[in-house]
């Protein structure tokens, strides 16, 4: 017991080459071994098949065995479809002394799916028992409404109440993401009652760092901090000691809300109460990293028009359906671009340079453009909005707009005139930079205001409509003041 | 005692409408009163002056009275710099009684320079005088030399050794986010005599989970989660109760691991051993939280080539510094593909209808190319790619392209026979689009992985390099195709 067997976070890759190697290896031997014993007799093949079969399946499952969930996740994340499965059977034989219904909430959305759907009924019944209601509640939507019927039937009435509760918030609410393991004492006993009423327990529930101090009603008076419990004379009285002002949060809170407090005072757990202040639940750090995490895939897939995480091994067709909503928006704003180049066809004619030039209006203008809407889109995000934040923005981003317009636009003005060798073309060039880059700081600091004053999230599809806007408005701009001062 | 004051998340919200409003309240004030005693006696006008700046004064004292050092920042980030800088002396005047090196910590980068520029060296050190070693390293390099050189001096030998190691690690190194805030005890005691100890103490640092128990040489042997200590009988010993195999992590390990293997497990805390196992650190999921938060943040800001995340309120000269060299590049791509278009004039002069068509073959497959390598960014960052990953990725995402390619290539095909009435047009619109994407999804895998094999960020560039190719790509392909079959 005195040394520290060190778990590693290298550990995990390590496991996970060792799969993949064990997983080809088994392969490579059993069409070794097949193609070898063709002439032999069809039993003796078998067998030999047989006993390599075994042999390697051992070696799988030793590896696995004693795993904590999440690494069978990771592992089962990062196996094709086939193995995937293959490894899933042995994860769920008795031998791995693995919890499947937590390796199911740990994998991703994507994984999960092709993991349900490789179980029998029974077998997911059985693998949702073993968890507690809050997660029975992440895991309901991905489960057969059959199988669903089933387990609701095992739970009692209090399970089965909270389980209804905890399904019935929004996905991005304190209640889709609180849980119900709360330890709470009353607040007239002595620090010495609560040390000893928590050794009657076999453990405590993970993130315990405070105690919920109730009344009889389970009214929330206050939280009991264990460090306080520790460090305090154990004859004080709890009243003394609890803290009255902490966090408290309600099941519809916004996740997203509660995740900064979480993250501004540096907390582990927050006590859920209802309007009437009785606990219900409570929140933990898990939770939050969790949603933090999430939130931050969803935005940076939204940004590339991705619907949802990947599995890199998912079928084409469910690849093609993840991206094609996209596509298509962005095949619509091409083609507006499109036109407006085709209205001016008779000035592209006569001046030919114009093609060659345009795109770098409109692409620049889309760059500048999307700088500004992040911008704003981050500061919105954390609420720090001033009330008169339209006007200074404006006057800001047309300011640094102007600015690049002059020297950026200056700079292709110049290089217009020495590809083109004509002053007015790259005074063309200069003044449509200038105003396409300033219509790219107007929408984008206009559009993710006003979402958000719509109630919509700015984060989603800013990005396509300020492209659209500094696309075809580049265009326009460009071959317009081309149209009325070269042709 | 017995009601719980309910510090909830909207609150802070309140707290900074009302600061602006009172900020707004005293300029109009002022405003006013300079104004209507234009024509009174120069002594009268400044005593009334005074008496409303002292009475908004003290409102505005009294809302930033006992705030969290966390909140101070809230606030301070959603000022305007001048109305920043008034809020920041009067939160540093003695009355509101908060830390003003901690609100310098939770402050952003860019915040954090306007607040320290204000401030006088002796300020400064006396600032950090209230903040922990670890804290120290973070704020030390935004401190002019002089002031650190001061602070220094007042350190202890064991403080100053601290202060080095953890100014010593890459930014991204869990030596630089660990603190040294452990409490440790020796194996073989009871827990009774651990319980003894820790009411010895006036609090216990934030985040103890777990006691690190250690060696008369600090080498780490195990650790005791305060639940085990809780439940537990009191004649226990500690070696028999502590753990020994959780997560350990060294100085030189990377943040971004330690901060998946907190999330995978759950962790509030870990321990930080030097080579040696000699324990000395640790790190905390609050530490964890703030890393995820900046590290998504910087990968959504540098998406849109914005350096670094930028005080709205900054000048327009800072703005334009952060965004420049994003646009520098994007004028170098954009005139290489300008240059494309510029060698196939000819043809464009012959048939003008293929400038309106060729923005619509670069923008989609700039599109699709970016959807591509946004998931295989996302699956790099999870070290999940198996061994063969090169020849499933692109069998799959040529697969992909290549359904689109003849999906989305034959509507514009269609369309394109529509507007100009050619069929061999609309053919090599189809053509076109179905090769650039074909580029776009081979560009899309090979150039991440390329990037992690050489051992760079795939997320850092990946995108502008995947839209120089699709750009200039399309365009020679479609114009290309062209210019052998239609002209």
């Amino acid at each position: 017991m005195s040394s520290l067997e060190q778990l590693h976070h290298d550990d995990m890759q390590h496991t996970l080459r060792d799969v993949q190697a064990l997983l080809a290896r088994q392969k490579l031997e059993e069409d070794l071994i097949h193609r070898q014993d063709l002439h032999r007799h069809e039993d003796r093949r078998e067998l030999v098949e047989n006993l390599a079969h075994k042999q390697n399946v051992a070696r799988i499952t030793d590896k696995l065995t004693g795993l904590h969930p999440a690494d069978i996740a990771f592992i089962l994340e990062a196996l094709p479809v086939d193995d995937r499965l293959f490894v899933w059977d042995l994860v769920r034989s008795a031998e791995t002394d693995i919890n499947d219904g937590e390796v199911l909430l740990e994998v991703s959305d994507a994984v999960r799916e092709s993991l349900i759907e490789a179980m029998a009924p029974a077998e997911l019944v059985a693998a949702a028992e073993n968890l507690d209601t809050d997660e029975l509640a992440d895991l309901a939507p991905d489960l057969p409404k059959q199988v669903m019927d089933d387990i609701y039937l095992g739970l009692d009435t209090e399970e089965r109440e909270r389980l209804r509760a905890a399904m019935s918030y929004e996905e991005d609410a304190v209640g889709a993401l609180m849980d119900f393991e709360m330890v709470s004492v009353r607040e007239d006993v002595t620090l010495e009652v609560v040390l000893r009423y928590l050794r009657l327990f076999d453990e405590l529930p993970d993130h315990t760092d405070q105690l919920f101090v109730v009344d009889r009603e389970e009214r929330l008076l206050g939280v009991l901090p264990l460090q306080r419990l520790l460090v305090n004379d154990p004859d004080s009285n709890v009243g003394e000691l609890m803290l009255t002002d902490t966090l408290t949060l309600h099941p519809g809170d916004k996740a997203d809300d509660a995740a900064k407090a979480f993250e501004r005072y540096d907390l582990v757990s927050a006590p859920v109460t209802s309007r009437d202040r009785k606990l219900i639940g409570r929140m933990t750090v898990a939770a939050v990293v969790d949603f933090i995490r999430d939130k931050s895939e969803a935005e940076l897939l939204g940004q590339a028009g991705l619907k949802e995480e990947e599995d890199i091994f998912a079928p084409v067709w469910d690849s093609v359906k993840n991206r094609w909503s996209w596509l298509a928006v962005n095949l619509v704003t091409a083609f507006v671009a499109s036109r407006v180049i085709g209205a001016f066809e008779d000035s592209i004619e006569k001046l030919v340079a114009l093609a060659a030039l345009m795109p770098i209006v409109a692409g620049i203008g889309g760059n500048s453009g999307n700088q500004t809407i992040t911008m704003i889109v981050r500061a919105i995000a954390t609420g720090q909005m001033p009330p008169d934040v339209l006007r200074r923005l404006l006057h800001k981003e047309m300011s640094v707009a102007l600015f690049n317009g002059v020297f950026w636009g200056g700079l292709l003005g110049l290089l217009a005139f020495a590809l083109y060798r004509s002053w007015s073309l790259g005074l063309v060039m200069t003044l449509a930079m200038t105003l396409n880059l300033l219509l790219a700081a107007f929408m984008g600091v206009v559009i993710p205001l006003t979402m958000q004053r719509l109630g919509r999230d700015p984060a989603v599809g800013s990005s396509v409509l300020i492209t659209a806007c500094t696309d075809s408005g580049g265009f326009f701009i460009f071959l317009g003041l081309a149209t009325l001062l070269l042709i």
